[in-house]
């Protein structure tokens, strides 16, 4: 992959010429890293000769990618042990609304450590979402979640309160919000908005998730509403990005082609 | 929001009590962050005062909530100036597969740095995505992104070489690849796996994206397919964070739901 400009190609300014080592071991690295999370290299990664054959870069080229990709977590290397995957993902599917548990179902065992349960008047930002008057309480929830044992997220919900405080009488260690959400209000959710970024987490949120401080997480705002339109469940949700990868498929349709 | 245990609440096992200023400046801060990135505080936010009555905390959580912020990048804070916000994001879509370009449209002009057009045989792993033979070439593209003169994301692109050898003979700089693709196949896209997470940026990345080395970006990796099932595109594309806000609407529809 160490590539060359394509002399073929006419009538455009001839592209910046890459230089760098980082910008090679780069497409590396990306390649190695997805094929981890895709679940793949089971029994330890090819050597550097392998790899160095298989993306037609030089062995400094996969050492280079190699070295990112530890710095990163995802592999451990040792001298003739070799490199193997140090770290997975699980999927967390983008084109259903799911809660973790009904998303992670095959992964393993979903509990959660509920950290905060209580009714409080929400911030004005937070009632507006949720189209409440101002001054109408909330039920507030933070939960710290975990796959068989392993933290994966922190979540702080605020609940409607006539379901919220339904809630509150249920398990909420070994279940999802959501359905309970339907359990209480007797009718299916509908829909949701969302809100993802990545952040480095803070050193306090991330002693929370142990993680190290500055480590990657998604942040993820999340709006539910029930199946006739009434928003009910807000949340703000860090993963850590070590252990949970977004997953969608999204589709063409409805697009407006500026080239039809 | 400094909270209290709900004494209300039977049968379960009493939430650990937070105590950490940290635990409750999050909530604040994650409030505040998300209006920042729906565009609100357009003429800077509320005093510290007021932030305290709205999320009727304390005038000390409020401070961690803003310095939490600042160090993010969010937001300045300056005696008698006040705080203002420092950065905005752009809406990216992702319920519907749209270019770059296509999905900022209003938000300024999207211009792209060719770095690297090329024919090259893709590591196998890519060639079996693209579903290809082995051996059998494609095009690579890295494009730096930019939004109005300024960088937001790095991409690095497979193309099935029928259509990579056309588009490299079209107008890289100004178009997105996706309606170049529809214009030289002749038949629109239909739909892409999306895989997405976040990552500290490397060293070399993080100053081809202009940002700090460590500061978090988002990971996609897209393979997009022609309506007629074909994948004849994978991309592997890094966003800034601080620039970039992912937002989908999810239906609970197909849902089997364990509690019925």
């Amino acid at each position: 992959m160490e590539s060359t400009t394509d002399p073929t190609q006419p009538g455009h300014p001839v592209p910046t010429r890459r230089t760098a080592r980082a910008d090679n071991a780069r497409p590396v690295a990306d390649v190695i890293r997805q094929t981890i999370v895709d679940g793949g290299f089971d029994g330890g990664l090819p050597s550097d000769d392998t790899l160095a054959r298989e993306f037609r870069v030089s062995r400094n080229t996969v050492r280079a990618a190699l070295a990112l990709l530890r710095e990163e977590g995802w592999i451990d290397r040792a001298p003739r042990l070799g490199t193997t995957v140090a770290q997975r993902t699980v999927d967390h599917r983008l084109d259903s609304l799911r809660g973790l548990k009904e998303t992670l179902t095959g992964y393993g065992e979903v509990r959660n450590t509920v950290r905060v349960a209580t009714v409080l008047v929400p911030p004005p930002v937070v009632a507006r979402k949720l189209e409440l008057a101002a001054d109408e309480p909330v039920v507030y929830l933070e939960r710290l979640r975990h796959l068989d044992g392993e933290t994966i997220s922190l979540d702080l919900t605020y609940l409607a309160s006539d379901i919220g405080v339904a809630l509150l009488k249920q398990d909420l260690e070994t279940n999802d919000v959501f359905p309970l959400i339907e359990r209480v209000a007797g009718r299916p959710l509908g829909d949701a908005d969302l809100s993802l970024t990545a952040a480095a987490a803070d050193a306090h949120s991330a002693a929370t998730l142990d993680i190290a401080a500055g480590a990657p997480i998604l942040l993820l705002e999340r709006l539910t509403r029930l199946d006739d339109g009434r928003p009910v469940d807000l949340e703000y949700i860090r993963m850590r990005a070590d252990r949970i990868t977004m997953r969608g498929t999204v589709s063409r349709t409805h697009h407006e082609s500026e080239n039809p």
